[in-house]
C-alpha cells in the first residue's frame, strides 16, 4: 500500500486507528478455547466487527509463535483474512545481518502479504534496506518504545543527543517518509514535539493507547501532521473489551468510540 | 542446558563450534530441491555429519519464516532432530514489551526446545527479561554484530564509551553468565580485548568466521577465558562447502578442519 493510498483510507474512514491482533490464546472467550480454530475465529470476528472504523490491523507476531507450526498457520489466515482495504503490520520487530533481512522480507513480504513490517535499528543500515526494496512495503523501525526499558538506552545520551533521535535521524536517510514509518510509544508524549522538528513527514505507529496508558488527545495535539501522519494501534482494550461471547460487539463498542474521537482531531 | 553441562562438552569434544544452519533453499544440492521435505532431509545430514565435532547448533529463523508454516515446521523439525547432546540457539533477534517478550520466550522455550534465542536490546530491561526466567535456558544479547552497520549506531560514542559498550554493561546487570551470553561478530577483533574487560566471564557468540571472513585464530587468543567462553559460529563455509551430492562429506571437512584447529587453542 502506498503513502497515497494509506492517506486516502485515512480520509474516507475518518480514522487513523489501527487495531492490534495480539490475540493471546488464554484471553480469548472460553466458548473458543477448546476449538481448533479458536484463534483464527477470534480474529475473523474482531475484524468483522472493526473493518469500518480503522484503517490498519497490525498481527503481533510472537502471540502465533507461541503456538508453534499451528499459530504461524493461524497468522497466515488472518492476514489473508484481511484483504486489501487496510494496512497490514506485521509487529515482529526483526533485523540481522543484509543476507537474513533479506529472508525477513521475503517472509513478510513474498510468502505472506503484510505491507509493513516492524524492524529493530540496533544492527544498522544493513538490518534495514532489505525491507526498502519491496515497492509500497514499509519498514516500520524502532524510535522510541511505550516501555518502561526505553529508559535503559533509547533515551540515553549519545552523540549529540539521545540514542532514539540519532535512530530518527540516521535511518530516515535510508528511505523516506514513503517506505519507512517510525514506532514511537503513546507514553512518550512529551517527545512528540522534539519528534517532529526531526521528522515532520513520517508516519508514525504509535502503540500504548489503552492498557499501557497513553493517551489519544495528547499524541494527535502534538503529532499530527499534513497527512494525519499516524497510526494509533489499541490492542487489549479493544480486543480484550469483554471476556463472554459478545466479545465482537464489545470490540465494535470501543473501537467505535477511538473512531469517533479521531474523526474530532482529523477536523 | 546449563553453563556446567556447556562447559562440559566443550572439553569432551575438543571444540566450541557451532554449526549455523541458515538453510536457503535455492542454494541446497539439486537433488533436494524438488523434494517435499527437502530443507529438513538436507539439514538432518548436516547434523549427522557433524555431530560429534560440534557442540552448538544454530537455526536462523529467517531463512525457515521465508518458507512460511512449511518452514516453521521444518524448523520444529530441525530442532527436535539435533537431540540433547547440543546446545540449540535460535537466532532470532526477538525482544519487544514485557508481555510480547515473555510471548517469544514461550514460542522458542516451550512450543519448541531451543536452549537460547538471541535477541536485540534496544527497547531495554523488559524486553530481555522475559526470556531469563526459565531455568537452563538462555538469552544471547546482541553486542557488537559482525556487519557493516555496526558502523551506525553500536559504534557510536554514548555516555562515556560506545553504545555496545554501554550495553555489555548494562545487560550484564539483569542476569548473570549462567543465562545471558553476548554477540560479538568476528570481524570485530580488534574490540575482544575490551570486550573481556567488561564482561571477562560471559560465553560469548561469535559469528563472521568463513564467508565473512573472521579469523578463528584472533577470537580464540584475544577471548577464550578459562571455561573457554566462546561458541564460534560457521553457517555457509560448512553447509554450502559443495553444492553437490557430496554436500554432507564436504560439510564433515569443512568442520572437522575448524575442530582441529580449536582442539589446538584449547590445549
Amino acid at each position: 500500500m502506498t503513502r497515497a493510498e494509506l492517506v486516502q483510507l485515512i480520509k474516507s474512514r475518518k480514522s487513523y486507528l489501527c487495531v492490534g491482533l495480539d490475540t493471546d490464546i488464554t484471553k480469548i472467550p472460553e466458548h473458543l478455547k477448546d476449538k481448533p480454530d479458536g484463534v483464527l475465529e477470534f480474529n475473523k470476528a474482531i475484524i468483522d466487527a472493526t473493518r469500518d472504523l480503522c484503517v490498519s490491523y497490525k498481527i503481533n507476531t510472537a502471540f502465533y509463535e507461541a503456538q508453534g507450526v499451528a499459530g504461524w498457520q493461524t497468522m497466515q489466515q488472518t492476514v489473508e483474512y484481511i484483504g486489501n482495504e487496510h494496512f497490514k503490520i506485521a509487529d515482529a520487530k526483526r533485523g540481522d545481518i543484509g543476507n537474513t533481512s533479506d529472508q525477513y522480507a521475503k517472509a513478510f513480504f513474498s510468502a505472506l502479504p503484510f505491507d509493513s513490517v516492524t524492524v529493530a535499528p540496533y544492527m544498522g543500515s544493513d538490518s534495514v534496506q532489505p525491507f526498502l526494496k519491496y515497492d509500497g512495503k514499509w519498514a516500520i523501525v524502532l524510535g522510541l518504545t511505550s516501555n518502561k526499558g526505553a529508559a535503559d538506552f533509547e533515551l540515553q545520551p549519545c552523540g549529540e543527543g539521545l540514542l532514539y533521535e540519532k535512530v530518527l535521524k540516521t535511518v530516515s536517510q535510508w528511505g523516506s517518509d514513503e517506505n519507512i514509518m517510525f514506532v514511537v510509544g503513546a507514553t512518550q508524549a512529551d517527545s512528540f514535539t522534539a519528534i517532529r522538528q526531526i521528522i515532520p513527514g513520517h508516519f508514525l505507529l504509535v502503540p500504548g493507547v489503552g492498557a499501557q496508558g497513553g493517551s489519544l488527545k495528547d499524541i494527535s495535539e502534538k503529532a499530527m501532521n499534513n497527512d494525519c501522519g499516524l497510526l494509533v494501534n489499541v490492542s487489549r482494550d479493544i480486543i480484550f473489551a469483554s471476556g463472554g461471547a459478545d466479545f465482537a460487539e464489545a470490540a465494535r463498542t470501543k473501537a467505535l468510540g477511538y473512531q469517533q474521537e479521531m474523526a474530532k482531531y482529523l477536523g
